[in-house]
Parts: C-alpha cells; sequence; structure tokens
C-alpha cells in the first residue's frame, strides 16, 4: 500500500496567515546543555500550516474541532487536478458542473498552490487559488462532506463576508486547508486527516495521508 | 466500520507531567467581540496529552518526529489489556513471556491507568504503571515496532537513568503516550496514530484512533 504524506511540515519557516500568530518550537530541556532529556514547547495559531476549520470559526453556534465526526475524516477521497485555472482564479459552479461527482463525499483540489509548498516558498501569496461561493453552494448541493484545497485558506484572500466559509461551515462540511498535494496524482484514495482534539477550538493544525 | 476515538481531550483541565509547560488556549480574534472569526493559538509541551515520542527525546542522534515512517504509525495493532497490575507496577518480562505475540509488531497496553481518563482526573499520578526496562529489551527481540500505554509515561516516574525509554528509542521503536483505552476491548485492530509533523521535534501531540 502507497501512503502520501499531505501534511506541511512545521517549522518557523512555514509561511503563516497575515496577522495570524507565528509558529515558535524552543527546547525547555536539552540534552546538548546536559540535560537528561530534549523537551520542547511550542506555540502556534491552530490555522498554522495543515489545518481544519470547525464549524465555530466563523459560526458562533457551530460545533468545536473536538465534535466533527471521525467517520467524516476517514474514508475514500477523490483528488482532482484543476490545473487550467492560474493565480487568483476561483474554482466555480460552471466549472465543478462539468465534473462527475456521483457518490463523492470527500474532495481535495490540487491546483498550480502545491508548487510554491514545492518549492518551499516562505512567502505568503495572497493569490492563491481558492473555492468561489457558488461553487461551495453547489458542492453542498452534492452532498460533499469534506473539501480540501492546497493553500492556506479554501476561499480567496480577504473576501467580503467570507461566503465560502459561511456556506460550507453552516452546513458542517469539513474544510482541510494547506494541503501539500505536489506528489500526488489525481485519482481516488482513502483520506485520513486527524486533527488535534482541542476542546472546542475553532480548528486544529492536522496530520493528512492519503493511502492508494 | 467501528471507530474508537483513544485520544485525549486537549484542554487546560488536562494534566501534564510535572515541570512541563502548561497549556493555553486564548482567543486572538473572536465572534462575541464583533470580530469577523473565532480564532484561536495554543501553547502547550510537545508531550503534552496523547502524544508520540521521537528517538531524539532520549538519543542525541535520534530522528524527530517528523521523521517517523507513517506505515509504523498505521497498520495491525494489538490491545492487551492487563488487569491484574495494580497501581506502582510494572510489567516486566516474565509477564510478557507468558504472550503468544508472533506477528504482532504494534502492541497497546490497557492497565488500570485509563480510569483516571474516565474520572476525567485533573491530578497527575506518579504510581502509574509503566513498561520495565527488561520488559522493553524483550520485546525489542520480539520485532515489536510501537509500543503504547495508557498513561502519560511508557516508563515509571522518575526512573533513574530512564532505561525503558533509552531501549526503545535507541531501537526505533515508536513510543505511542497519554492514551485513553478505557472504552476498548482487548483485541486486534487497525491502529492510525497521527503526530504532527514538527520538524525535527523529540515528540508531538497525537491524534489516535483504532478501527475493528
Amino acid at each position: 500500500m502507497n501512503i502520501y504524506d499531505i501534511t506541511l511540515p512545521l517549522s518557523e519557516d512555514l509561511p503563516t496567515w497575515p496577522g495570524d500568530s507565528s509558529l515558535s518550537m524552543t527546547r525547555s530541556s536539552d540534552l546538548a546543555k546536559g540535560d537528561i532529556a530534549n523537551v520542547s514547547k511550542l506555540a502556534l495559531g491552530v490555522h498554522t500550516g495543515t489545518h481544519i476549520d470547525a464549524p465555530c470559526h466563523f459560526e458562533a453556534e457551530g460545533v468545536g474541532i473536538d465534535q466533527i465526526p471521525l467517520d467524516i475524516l476517514i474514508g475514500p477521497c477523490r483528488v482532482l487536478e484543476m490545473t487550467a485555472l492560474s493565480e487568483g482564479q476561483e474554482i466555480d459552479r460552471p466549472r465543478l458542473e462539468q465534473l462527475e461527482l456521483g457518490g463523492i463525499t470527500r474532495l481535495l483540489f490540487k491546483t498550480r498552490n502545491s508548487r510554491w509548498w514545492m518549492q518551499k516558498d516562505q512567502t505568503f501569496h495572497e493569490d492563491f487559488i481558492a473555492l468561489a461561493a457558488d461553487g461551495a453552494s453547489y458542492l453542498v448541493a452534492q452532498g460533499i462532506k469534506l473539501i480540501g484545497i492546497d493553500y492556506l485558506s479554501i476561499e480567496k484572500f480577504d473576501n467580503p463576508g467570507h461566503p465560502t466559509h459561511h456556506t460550507l461551515l453552516k452546513n458542517n462540511v469539513v474544510i482541510l486547508e494547506g494541503l501539500n498535494l505536489s506528489d500526488v496524482p489525481a485519482g481516488d484514495y482513502e483520506l485520513i486527516a486527524l486533527p488535534l482534539k482541542l476542546k472546542g477550538a475553532d480548528g486544529a493544525p492536522t496530520r493528512a495521508v492519503l493511502r492508494k
């Protein structure tokens, strides 16, 4: 069985969302200083790197990350390659209507965004490819339960009113962001996306893998 | 398919190892204060709650948590119930020699420790049941690749020289600590234990599940 790790490595080199807390990892105990073990502490925003947005990220009445059912986070998944789109474009309803999504409940969009991860680009890019609000409504109507994308948000940068997030989170669609899909061919896989079990949190860093 | 979540919920209520960093989660943006979203930041020791120890936790030349192969973290696993042991006792070689472990590479010990999690006990207990050094050597010789236990360390509290950790980590055996096995009957499962992909870290908080 082939396992693809589609998770970004967490380090201080990783670009974070403008205004978000930066990541820090420091050793509170260090073998090199004569301590008996290495012991590190970590500080980060819960939407850092590969992560899941919980409904309560944008919805006052939404559940926290620890309440997302495991049987949505694990199961069959399709990786769709959207190579025709370039920087700043959105995946919209007309484009999605051309796809045959029968029986699919988990969908990951592989776009040109992934090349920034492959290049270990430390800059935050505002012109990433994202899911349009009408695309989100269409996918909800199609019965999609989990959507993933290969940049730090599913929604275009600074989108007024954040309709893509609201549409998905109001309908309890799981949003998996910050994937690196550069090594993954389009096709069908088993997805395993496990967020930290942070009580009541609006999101959590997540380890995500695909199995073929 | 049945999925058991064997992960401790991460919150400020969870007991941490004496001397370790405490967990804090705070909102840097809050819907209730008129912000457009809830956004939290998290600070914690990497050995908090359910977590994996990387070889470099105790071995200067050991690899970091991001280098542990996924095919050890995912796969068939046996849950062994060690109900005869009481507080402060260790799982030692004579006890392990009685078991039939042929073909097993991943092993989780369910002990009386799990009741503290079931009771949501906020106290750190020093007299948890642990794996003895001779038990660790025996399991390495048997070809075990991953060992899990239901308290915050595999090794008894303040054990001089930490021989259990050294034996396991020198041999690249994955140590999965802080499991809550109270709801899981003994038997065979598929384990999925995914740590955060923290570059070079000595450990990482982990979401762990069993599938039957």
